[in-house]
């Protein structure tokens, strides 16, 4: 994937989208009827339903003609409807003549749970097909474009297909890789603070940066938190502020490898139970495999509650002491169990912190993108921050040598209310 | 000053002017022949000569006829002509005739070292004037408008205020509040470190950022550091990579109160020579008034040629124990005795460093402007960072706890290479 989003296209798709009253900093203005100009309407549709349609990618189309757009579709929850089928469907016999669509991605051309989308094209008198990316999938890669030529259907290629990719990126990542997309978020001040040494638990960024926050917990399928997090701070991660058909709330993973929420006070379990666990929501708890509880642990009402829930999976890391540790805990979220635990193919995770956690998919490399809220202010405390000395127990010594460092790539700098969003990538 | 800069504004000006290569992500596009499009042209005017004009505002000047740019002009050197009398001066009789003339400040109605510009538009048939900010001192503002008026010219008054302001600050405030400007400047990781904590001297920030530096360096009239930073990186902090017609190296000044300079050793005398103060340029070393030197450091060679040469200044430390030390060291870069050394009224200073001296800026909220450029990666260090523990003999004891925190305003992020350049204000 090469890089470089347009302004006023992030990771989360087109920013305007989200702000619609916001008078963006940074923001590509097209010219009317323009290519990419449609295709910006398509990839907004294509947010439509957050990202309900995973593992599907969430594609969007729009129908053009004589400069208005007479249909769109978004791609419905996973198992339902493609984007294109649900754009024609809303048009009568004959009406996608001499009509240009954009879709944001290739249309499919196997059987899944629903028929190819490329026939949905045939003999329906569409002057041009407009395309913002190919299929990832090097099986399939070309083929719909190929088959809608075959048809005699004018195709053009890669109108905004950086700034889809990006929106995409998880169904690409997973495509490709053959693992779960890996965001890291966090939001900190100037000088790197999470929070101050108070521990009291506050707000770091501003509204607007928070409500990019919940768009991206229901882009993704999982937040991944650390238990220190989780009994320190008690979140609910759910998704608020934002209204979509299909809303949904993401699963919640924590590491917890000593099993200490095991061993929480009764304090923290009412407050558990009032707080982080009160939605309902499905819950993997990654353990060690050689976690030791007495029997007095075993058999208390707290243990056997997590377990015989069955919104709760316990699940063991793989016991491979070669590999990194976010090698171990992405390698332990893959597979059979996890998926139908989870209901569907677990595609994309967020990492929501703390500091720890995050430290280590940095040192460790293990992420596709960063989404950076910096807020313009100094804590001046020690204890919450990236890389602290205070942190030892799971992060190594880390320190870099000016000379030696890795610049990530810049690919998105926003200003959301009075914070700056940055999305940086590996320089892959 | 309300200050929200249009994209691509900053206080150094029109960026565009500094980056005409760059694909710049933020900037403003106007209408062309609108105002707003000339009074950009009239700003990238304003910075033809840097700012040698100093302490005379830098003020740019186009004359529009039919759509053209039939002159402009740019104020030169301090003492030198005006903008509106360069331009004028450009065009023969009767040429000023039904022409728009757009300049970035209110013309004088004093006589000054140049008579008053007001003047010149007298009976020339001008239709318009248009200007983007009254004179901010209350004893003249909106006369030069007035007698325009007067003299039946059509006047509009602030377009691009906002923006001509910033980049005119330093005359603003020194107008306004009686004491120079004050901008600090740094580069940091994300992790907030100045460099890695093996105290090798790199750089954080890339080529584009550092240009900038080095267009803010003329911008002001004069270079603040600590003498740590003096005795680590011995930098030159002169102007390079900036073409001007009057090229001017800054003033430095060498915040040393101990006096530490007097009692290097002789290789960092050697290197001080060949590389801080190799180029000439005036230099002002700010010492406690009660420092103690003993006869040999008195009579040492490295002593008296620091007080026998005629480009430095031993400046002592006004001696006022209720002011903050910041406080103390503006004071003390206030009055004839400085303006006479300098050789024209010191202006602006820029604040370079180190963390620990800006730390102090900071936290006593002694400033107008941040220029802040973050470099995207992780250091892990912990020395070199604002507000670090391990600077704790001039810094007190800082920490903020979120809910007290006071949070500076974004006026400005540009990407600039693949760094980020924030400028911020107090909210005010």
């Amino acid at each position: 994937m090469s890089l470089s989003l347009k302004p006023g296209f992030s990771f989360g798709g087109h920013l305007q989208r989200l702000y619609p009253e916001e008078n963006l900093s940074r923001e590509t203005v097209f010219l009317e009827n323009s290519d990419e100009y449609w295709m910006t309407q398509a990839l907004s549709k294509s947010m439509e339903n957050g990202c309900a349609a995973n593992p599907n990618p969430s594609v969007g189309c729009v129908v053009v003609s004589n400069n208005n757009i007479i249909s769109s579709g978004c791609t419905e929850i996973w198992g339902g409807k493609h984007a294109e089928r649900v754009a024609f469907e809303c048009l009568k016999e004959g009406e996608l003549a001499g009509t240009t669509v954009y879709v944001t991605l290739e249309p499919c051309t196997h059987v899944g749970k629903q028929p190819p989308c490329v026939e949905l094209f045939r003999n329906k008198g569409i002057a041009k097909v407009i395309i913002a990316t190919e299929d990832p999938n090097p099986i399939v890669s070309g083929k719909g474009i190929q088959q809608l030529k075959e048809m005699g259907i004018e195709c053009k290629v890669g109108v905004l297909k950086t700034e889809v990719q990006a929106w995409l990126s998880p169904f690409f990542i997973q495509q490709l890789n053959k693992r779960p997309f890996i965001a890291l978020k966090w939001a900190q001040s100037l000088d790197g603070c999470f929070a101050d040494d108070h521990d009291g638990w506050q707000w770091i960024s501003g509204i607007q940066s928070r409500k990019y926050t919940h768009w991206l917990r229901q882009k993704y399928d999982a937040i991944l938190i650390g238990v220190g997090t989780l009994l320190n701070d008690f979140p609910s991660l759910d998704v608020r502020e934002i209204q979509n058909q299909y809303k949904r709330n993401p699963l919640k993973i924590i590491y917890d490898p000593f099993g200490k929420i095991f061993r929480c006070t009764e304090q923290e379990q009412e407050k558990l139970n009032e707080k982080s666990f009160k939605m309902g929501t499905k819950q993997i708890i990654l353990i060690n495999s050689r976690i030791l509880l007495d029997e007095q642990e075993k058999n208390s009402k707290w243990f056997q509650s997590l377990k015989n829930n069955k919104n709760f999976l316990l699940q063991k890391l793989k016991d491979k002491s070669e590999n990194k540790v976010t090698g171990i805990i992405v390698e332990s979220l893959k597979g059979k169990e996890i998926d139908e635990f989870f209901g569907r193919p677990l595609q994309s995770i967020l990492i929501e912190g703390g500091p720890r956690l995050l430290s280590v998919f940095l040192q460790e490399k293990m992420y596709d993108v960063l989404h950076v809220f910096i807020a313009p202010f100094f804590l001046g405390g020690e204890k919450h921050k990236l890389f602290s000395n205070k942190q030892r127990t799971i992060v190594p010594y880390f320190f870099r040598d000016v000379s030696q460092v890795e610049r990530m790539k810049i690919v998105l700098q926003e200003k959301l209310g009075n914070d700056i969003l940055l999305e940086m990538v590996q320089e892959y």
